[in-house]
């Protein structure tokens, strides 16, 4: 292992891998099989504080209580990665992954190069640390979250990496829900990465770079470009709409409201220990067939729904605002419900299911189009909260939604998200302690 | 066909059609088979200039002698279509729809719904013309550019519109290159859309909205998503990165350099007279094997490309600036030229060319990944230039590209890109006059 010398954001002291040697060979091991010597051995030689080549800019704290990148204001930009560990990996290999990534991600979120000697500052004999496509961009708000897959704590029946005891009792592949279509290709992995920014090209440096730092040791499962958040977590962000052209995450969790984080995002206190300060994240790739939503009449469209395209409000507030509180209860001049029992808004309402509430996260995709020529498009649905159960129940409440016409859920995955890390630590620590 | 109403901004006097008759019925006729009243013709009754919703914002005038989209300031975003024109469609079909598209493009770059009624505006009974998910966003720079392929002019050995004999001579399938790994469903098409934005969910509406309108008439052959912009077109930009994490576009042809514009982008004046103020538009989709590329050692990157990595000096002058003229005999000190004879900027450089310069817009992207995990990644270039010889005088030279290596050409297209539209008529409109 590579020291870390004092002074750097991962101290010695504490932390015993920086960017380890062995990532290190990976990196620097070029095409012509160069011997690497104290360029490639300087990358963690540096401190964060001092290194890198790119400019300031917004700039979230990567060290915390919780990990970045959950209630942080919904960036602009996503790019996940979903990565399988390897054969004959050990659980060595695993702990030394998860500090290099932890290293490499406390730099790029702060702006700078994945490590000091970065994009072009080693020897020109070997290959840079870097790949170099994020040089003179700001840090763009990065924020690069880490999870952990059901599969690393047992795979085939096999306890790979000796935490197998220490598996939250409902960190498990999702149940089938009605509706499903799930591809193997998009769906699980041992662990995931989701990288948010403002810019695109800094989200996708970052994953970029992470996984060539799991060179040897993970591979990317599958991964995903999102762009149009569709969700907010400050009161001062829009509402943004998806491609179904509705005003999406209007009722979503805020940043600030602390107690609703608590009761609904963090993991429970009668959680397994090391999951304390952690969440849950789910997500969904759910392809919209938008052609055929796109030919719905109007009025259709929102009782589906349960708002108004226009403004967003709920119909039970005629003309009135988004905020509006819904009361699914009103009648309309028939007497029927103004707000439809089977909309979208009525059956993920938390009167209706326990009082639950997740914090979304979600982004609108596009890729490319299918042989017919309609746009392969939809929905990254990503939600973090306090254990999946409550994903389930919501999203079985859904089975009956007028709105599973016009969406197919196509991917699927479920990861533990361990709590935040301090200086001279890695991501998931507690888990091995 | 439906008249336009006088005082709309596309003339009655001038312009037969609007927004016709059958794009509003493939527009209204909803999965209900609804009867389609006045709120759809309502789309071609109400001014460009005061219809709409959303809000102002930075805005590209959409007439003008020139298409927008191609000396204009490139934008951080691109959503790019090629279509296909279906079969049994008619002159007039064609004629029509360009008139359509020029109606919503007329619209949507001015920050504007597709139509007067739009989004929410028309008759809840009837699918909105627009799909809404623009909604409140600002224009956001976007351009709308089209082009006609060769296979418009003959299809199978069929003139099937009348314009085989206004075909240019120079606008035919591009030569096969060494290097070309073309897949068909990546290439060519009878027409295609290049939708540049600052924000890509404005893109994205746009070719999803002018995909609507196509209904009946074209439909998508295929589409790219791109993200960081790859070139610069005005001196204020930045030089922006490849996914080589090289800077690319130093030596573009600025939008302010009206004598190069002329020279090398806007179409000849012994071209075929409906060319005149129009420009040859080529596509590459361009696989790059970054992961390769990422293990090349720095100095070797650096000679491949011929420019150093962190300031994009060119190699003859150490130390110097992006911007310094290269030196393609200064000598290293055995005598060997610094900038590689074979290195990408030699190949593809005016002085070897014939002084041959193109317009670049290229963006970045990313599609996911492949089975083995690597990133499925790469450069949509995009070219304009005032003849396809051009081009296919600088892609010869880069057959023996250095850079050649970690590339893959795997899609193309070529199409001649009319001149820009008056008030009144429609794209294209010189070659059905």
């Amino acid at each position: 292992m590579t020291g870390i010398p004092s002074g750097d954001s991962v101290p010695s002291s504490t932390a015993p891998r920086g960017l380890s040697r062995r990532a290190l060979l990976g990196l620097a091991a070029g095409a012509a099989g160069l011997v690497v010597g104290g360029g490639a051995g300087a990358a963690v030689a540096t401190s964060v504080a001092s290194g890198g080549a790119r400019a300031a800019g917004d700039v979230h704290p990567f060290f915390g209580q919780h990990q970045a990148g959950i209630s942080t204001p919904v960036q602009d930009h996503m790019h996940f990665a979903a990565f399988d560990m390897m054969a004959r990996t050990s659980r060595d290999d695993l702990i030394e992954l998860l500090t290099d990534w932890t290293y490499a991600a406390s730099r790029m979120t702060q702006g700078l190069d994945v490590s000091a000697t970065g994009a072009v500052g080693g020897s020109p004999e070997a290959p840079p640390d870097d790949t170099g496509e994020a040089l003179g961009l700001p840090a763009s708000n990065l924020t690069i979250t880490f999870g952990f897959g059901p599969g690393l704590f047992e795979h085939d029946g096999v306890d790979r990496y000796g935490i197998a005891d220490r598996r939250p009792a409902s960190l498990e592949r999702l149940p089938a829900f009605l509706n499903d279509e799930l591809v193997p290709q998009l769906s699980d992995g041992d662990l995931c990465i989701q990288a948010c920014a403002d810019d695109p090209q800094v989200a996708v440096h970052a994953i970029r770079n992470l996984s060539r730092i799991a060179f040897g040791r993970a591979t990317i499962r599958w991964s995903q470009l999102g762009f149009g958040r569709t969700s907010k977590t400050t009161s001062d962000q829009s509402t943004p709409r998806n491609l179904f052209g509705f005003k999406d995450g209007t009722a979503n969790i805020l940043a600030t409201d602390s107690a609703a984080l608590k009761q609904h995002v963090w993991a429970a206190d009668d959680d397994v220990a090391w999951m304390a300060g952690g969440s849950y994240l789910v997500a969904r790739k759910i392809a919209m067939t938008i052609e055929t939503w796109d030919r719905v009449r109007l009025a259709e469209q929102d009782r589906i729904i349960g708002r108004d395209k226009a403004i967003g409000a709920p119909l039970s507030s005629p003309g009135g605002a988004e905020t509006a509180e819904p009361d699914f209860t009103a009648p309309d001049a028939a007497g029927k419900p103004l707000i439809d029992p089977v909309s979208h808004v009525r059956l993920a309402h938390p009167t209706f299911n326990d009082g639950i509430r997740i914090l979304r996260r979600g982004y609108n995709y596009v890729d490319g189009n299918d042989a017919l020529g309609k746009l392969s498009a939809g929905l990254f649905f990503l939600s973090y909260q306090r254990t999946p159960e409550h994903f389930i129940t919501l999203q079985r409440a859904l089975a009956k939604d007028a709105m599973s016409e016009y969406i197919r859920h196509i991917g699927s995955g479920l990861w533990a998200v361990p709590a935040g890390v301090s200086e001279g630590s890695y991501i998931g620590s507690a888990l091995f302690a």
